[in-house]
Protein backbone atom coordinates (compact mmCIF):
# COMPACT_ATOMS: atom_id res chain seq x y z
CA UNK A 1 0.00 0.00 0.00
CA UNK A 2 1.02 3.54 -0.67
CA UNK A 3 1.92 5.55 2.24
CA UNK A 4 -0.98 8.49 3.13
CA UNK A 5 -1.03 11.00 0.49
CA UNK A 6 0.13 13.80 2.94
CA UNK A 7 2.95 15.88 2.06
CA UNK A 8 6.29 15.28 4.62
CA UNK A 9 9.42 17.12 4.84
CA UNK A 10 12.58 16.00 5.39
CA UNK A 11 13.62 18.57 7.53
CA UNK A 12 10.86 18.08 10.07
CA UNK A 13 11.36 14.41 10.12
CA UNK A 14 15.13 14.30 10.53
CA UNK A 15 14.87 16.40 13.73
CA UNK A 16 12.54 13.93 15.21
CA UNK A 17 15.56 11.16 14.94
CA UNK A 18 17.74 11.11 18.06
CA UNK A 19 19.13 7.48 17.49
CA UNK A 20 22.09 6.78 15.07
CA UNK A 21 22.09 3.76 12.55
CA UNK A 22 18.69 3.20 13.14
CA UNK A 23 16.80 3.61 10.25
CA UNK A 24 13.36 5.55 9.98
CA UNK A 25 10.69 5.09 7.34
CA UNK A 26 10.20 8.17 5.35
CA UNK A 27 7.31 6.91 2.24
CA UNK A 28 6.66 3.81 1.33
CA UNK A 29 5.41 2.96 -2.46
CA UNK A 30 5.35 -0.47 -4.57
CA UNK A 31 6.93 -2.22 -1.97
CA UNK A 32 9.82 -0.19 -1.23
CA UNK A 33 11.00 2.36 1.62
CA UNK A 34 12.60 5.40 1.66
CA UNK A 35 14.52 5.90 4.89
CA UNK A 36 16.39 9.07 7.02
CA UNK A 37 19.13 7.35 8.42
CA UNK A 38 21.26 9.71 11.09
CA UNK A 39 24.75 8.14 11.44
CA UNK A 40 28.21 8.68 13.58
CA UNK A 41 31.11 6.73 13.52
CA UNK A 42 31.30 3.52 11.49
CA UNK A 43 28.35 0.96 11.44
CA UNK A 44 28.88 -2.80 11.15
CA UNK A 45 30.12 -4.85 8.06
CA UNK A 46 27.66 -6.46 6.36
CA UNK A 47 25.78 -7.47 2.99
CA UNK A 48 22.83 -7.66 1.36
CA UNK A 49 22.59 -11.06 -0.64
CA UNK A 50 19.23 -9.98 -2.69
CA UNK A 51 18.81 -6.17 -2.62
CA UNK A 52 21.03 -3.24 -3.98
CA UNK A 53 21.14 -0.47 -1.83
CA UNK A 54 20.99 3.10 -2.55
CA UNK A 55 22.30 5.84 -0.97
CA UNK A 56 22.25 9.52 -0.83
CA UNK A 57 23.89 11.91 1.71
CA UNK A 58 21.81 14.97 2.98
CA UNK A 59 24.69 16.69 4.73
CA UNK A 60 28.13 15.58 6.62
CA UNK A 61 30.62 13.27 5.07
CA UNK A 62 29.95 9.40 4.39
CA UNK A 63 32.55 6.65 3.84
CA UNK A 64 31.83 3.11 2.31
CA UNK A 65 34.15 0.79 2.11
CA UNK A 66 33.78 -2.53 0.40
CA UNK A 67 35.60 -5.38 0.62
CA UNK A 68 36.21 -6.48 -2.26
CA UNK A 69 36.90 -2.92 -3.60
CA UNK A 70 37.84 0.20 -1.54
CA UNK A 71 36.47 3.16 0.03
CA UNK A 72 33.88 5.78 -1.83
CA UNK A 73 33.12 8.99 -0.16
CA UNK A 74 30.06 10.71 -0.29
CA UNK A 75 28.97 14.46 0.57
CA UNK A 76 26.05 16.35 0.79
CA UNK A 77 23.77 15.37 -2.99
CA UNK A 78 26.52 12.51 -3.70
CA UNK A 79 24.18 9.15 -4.68
CA UNK A 80 25.99 6.06 -4.34
CA UNK A 81 24.25 2.23 -5.14
CA UNK A 82 25.93 -0.71 -3.10
CA UNK A 83 25.14 -3.97 -5.23
CA UNK A 84 23.52 -6.75 -3.74
CA UNK A 85 26.23 -9.31 -2.31
CA UNK A 86 29.06 -6.50 -1.79
CA UNK A 87 30.33 -6.55 1.77
CA UNK A 88 30.28 -2.79 2.84
CA UNK A 89 30.83 -0.50 6.06
CA UNK A 90 29.56 2.70 6.40
CA UNK A 91 31.49 5.59 8.41
CA UNK A 92 29.48 8.71 8.66
CA UNK A 93 32.27 10.00 10.92
CA UNK A 94 31.50 13.36 13.10
CA UNK A 95 27.89 12.68 11.56
CA UNK A 96 25.79 12.02 8.24
CA UNK A 97 22.10 12.20 7.32
CA UNK A 98 21.38 10.11 4.59
CA UNK A 99 18.77 9.23 2.41
CA UNK A 100 18.20 4.93 1.83
CA UNK A 101 16.19 3.68 -0.99
CA UNK A 102 15.59 -0.33 -0.46
CA UNK A 103 13.04 -3.09 -0.66
CA UNK A 104 10.49 -3.13 2.71
CA UNK A 105 11.91 -5.44 5.10
CA UNK A 106 15.60 -4.75 5.44
CA UNK A 107 17.32 -5.06 7.59
CA UNK A 108 20.43 -2.62 8.76
CA UNK A 109 23.06 -5.35 9.39
CA UNK A 110 22.04 -7.75 6.21
CA UNK A 111 23.65 -10.86 7.32
CA UNK A 112 25.51 -9.96 9.72
CA UNK A 113 22.46 -9.34 12.07
CA UNK A 114 23.86 -8.40 15.93
CA UNK A 115 22.80 -5.75 18.55
CA UNK A 116 23.04 -3.23 15.91
CA UNK A 117 20.30 -4.74 13.71
CA UNK A 118 17.13 -2.25 14.37
CA UNK A 119 13.40 -2.81 13.85
CA UNK A 120 12.15 -0.34 10.98
CA UNK A 121 9.53 2.25 12.25
CA UNK A 122 8.15 5.40 10.66
CA UNK A 123 8.85 8.45 11.83
CA UNK B 1 20.86 -4.74 -12.80
CA UNK B 2 22.66 -2.06 -10.33
CA UNK B 3 24.05 0.99 -11.55
CA UNK B 4 27.85 1.08 -12.20
CA UNK B 5 29.51 1.74 -8.88
CA UNK B 6 30.37 5.40 -8.96
CA UNK B 7 29.84 8.27 -6.66
CA UNK B 8 26.92 10.36 -8.72
CA UNK B 9 26.57 14.10 -7.70
CA UNK B 10 23.04 15.58 -8.27
CA UNK B 11 24.24 19.01 -8.66
CA UNK B 12 26.72 17.63 -11.46
CA UNK B 13 23.91 15.74 -13.24
CA UNK B 14 21.18 18.68 -12.54
CA UNK B 15 23.54 20.95 -14.63
CA UNK B 16 23.23 18.56 -17.61
CA UNK B 17 19.47 18.48 -18.25
CA UNK B 18 18.18 21.11 -20.02
CA UNK B 19 15.08 19.87 -21.28
CA UNK B 20 11.95 20.22 -19.04
CA UNK B 21 9.34 17.56 -18.07
CA UNK B 22 12.03 15.01 -19.26
CA UNK B 23 12.90 12.72 -16.86
CA UNK B 24 16.95 11.63 -16.76
CA UNK B 25 17.67 8.10 -14.98
CA UNK B 26 20.41 9.17 -11.82
CA UNK B 27 20.74 5.37 -10.26
CA UNK B 28 18.69 2.22 -11.05
CA UNK B 29 18.49 -0.48 -8.38
CA UNK B 30 16.67 -3.25 -7.74
CA UNK B 31 14.63 -2.98 -11.10
CA UNK B 32 13.90 1.12 -9.62
CA UNK B 33 15.04 4.08 -11.28
CA UNK B 34 15.66 7.14 -9.24
CA UNK B 35 15.59 10.11 -12.04
CA UNK B 36 16.16 13.51 -12.18
CA UNK B 37 13.02 15.85 -13.84
CA UNK B 38 13.45 19.68 -14.36
CA UNK B 39 9.81 21.01 -14.41
CA UNK B 40 8.76 24.16 -15.89
CA UNK B 41 4.78 25.26 -16.07
CA UNK B 42 2.09 22.55 -16.00
CA UNK B 43 2.42 19.18 -17.14
CA UNK B 44 -0.03 16.77 -18.74
CA UNK B 45 -2.94 15.49 -16.36
CA UNK B 46 -2.28 11.44 -16.34
CA UNK B 47 -2.73 8.37 -14.25
CA UNK B 48 0.15 5.65 -13.43
CA UNK B 49 -2.54 2.66 -13.21
CA UNK B 50 -0.29 0.17 -11.54
CA UNK B 51 2.24 2.25 -9.86
CA UNK B 52 2.49 4.70 -6.60
CA UNK B 53 5.46 7.31 -7.99
CA UNK B 54 7.50 9.24 -5.21
CA UNK B 55 7.92 12.96 -6.14
CA UNK B 56 10.87 14.48 -4.06
CA UNK B 57 11.19 18.23 -4.49
CA UNK B 58 15.08 19.94 -4.70
CA UNK B 59 14.63 23.51 -5.57
CA UNK B 60 11.73 25.80 -6.37
CA UNK B 61 7.68 24.85 -5.78
CA UNK B 62 5.62 22.21 -7.29
CA UNK B 63 1.84 21.90 -7.21
CA UNK B 64 0.89 18.37 -7.65
CA UNK B 65 -3.18 18.05 -8.87
CA UNK B 66 -5.25 14.91 -7.87
CA UNK B 67 -8.89 13.88 -8.94
CA UNK B 68 -10.60 13.58 -7.40
CA UNK B 69 -8.54 15.28 -4.58
CA UNK B 70 -6.89 18.63 -4.20
CA UNK B 71 -3.71 20.45 -4.69
CA UNK B 72 -0.42 19.81 -2.67
CA UNK B 73 2.36 22.06 -2.96
CA UNK B 74 5.88 21.08 -2.09
CA UNK B 75 8.97 22.88 -1.71
CA UNK B 76 12.57 21.84 -1.20
CA UNK B 77 12.80 18.84 0.85
CA UNK B 78 8.88 17.51 0.51
CA UNK B 79 8.30 14.29 -0.33
CA UNK B 80 5.18 13.14 -1.95
CA UNK B 81 3.44 9.59 -3.02
CA UNK B 82 0.79 9.58 -5.54
CA UNK B 83 -0.99 6.08 -5.35
CA UNK B 84 -1.21 3.92 -8.30
CA UNK B 85 -4.28 4.80 -10.19
CA UNK B 86 -4.25 8.48 -8.97
CA UNK B 87 -4.67 11.15 -11.69
CA UNK B 88 -2.75 13.76 -11.45
CA UNK B 89 -0.83 16.99 -13.21
CA UNK B 90 2.19 18.15 -11.93
CA UNK B 91 2.97 21.98 -11.96
CA UNK B 92 6.53 23.48 -12.09
CA UNK B 93 5.09 27.16 -11.89
CA UNK B 94 8.36 29.43 -12.94
CA UNK B 95 10.31 26.43 -12.04
CA UNK B 96 11.25 23.02 -9.97
CA UNK B 97 13.84 20.32 -9.88
CA UNK B 98 12.64 17.42 -8.35
CA UNK B 99 13.34 13.64 -8.02
CA UNK B 100 11.42 10.83 -9.14
CA UNK B 101 11.60 7.46 -7.90
CA UNK B 102 9.63 4.56 -9.52
CA UNK B 103 10.16 1.34 -11.36
CA UNK B 104 11.80 1.08 -14.42
CA UNK B 105 10.06 1.83 -17.45
CA UNK B 106 7.31 4.03 -16.41
CA UNK B 107 6.64 6.39 -19.24
CA UNK B 108 6.10 10.35 -17.84
CA UNK B 109 2.84 10.40 -18.93
CA UNK B 110 1.23 7.43 -17.54
CA UNK B 111 -1.95 5.93 -19.81
CA UNK B 112 -2.20 9.50 -21.35
CA UNK B 113 0.37 9.34 -23.93
CA UNK B 114 0.78 11.94 -26.25
CA UNK B 115 3.58 13.74 -27.92
CA UNK B 116 4.66 15.15 -24.11
CA UNK B 117 5.79 11.33 -23.38
CA UNK B 118 9.99 11.28 -23.18
CA UNK B 119 12.05 8.43 -23.58
CA UNK B 120 13.87 7.62 -20.77
CA UNK B 121 17.48 8.30 -20.51
CA UNK B 122 20.51 8.39 -18.33
CA UNK B 123 22.39 11.52 -17.67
Amino acid sequence: MAAPSQVVDIRDKLSRIDEVWSPKILAEANGWHVKLVKGRGQFTWHRHPDVDEIFCVLSGSLTISTRPGGDVVLGPGSVYVVPRGVEHRPDAGDGCEMVLLEPEGVPNTGDAGGPRTAVDQWV
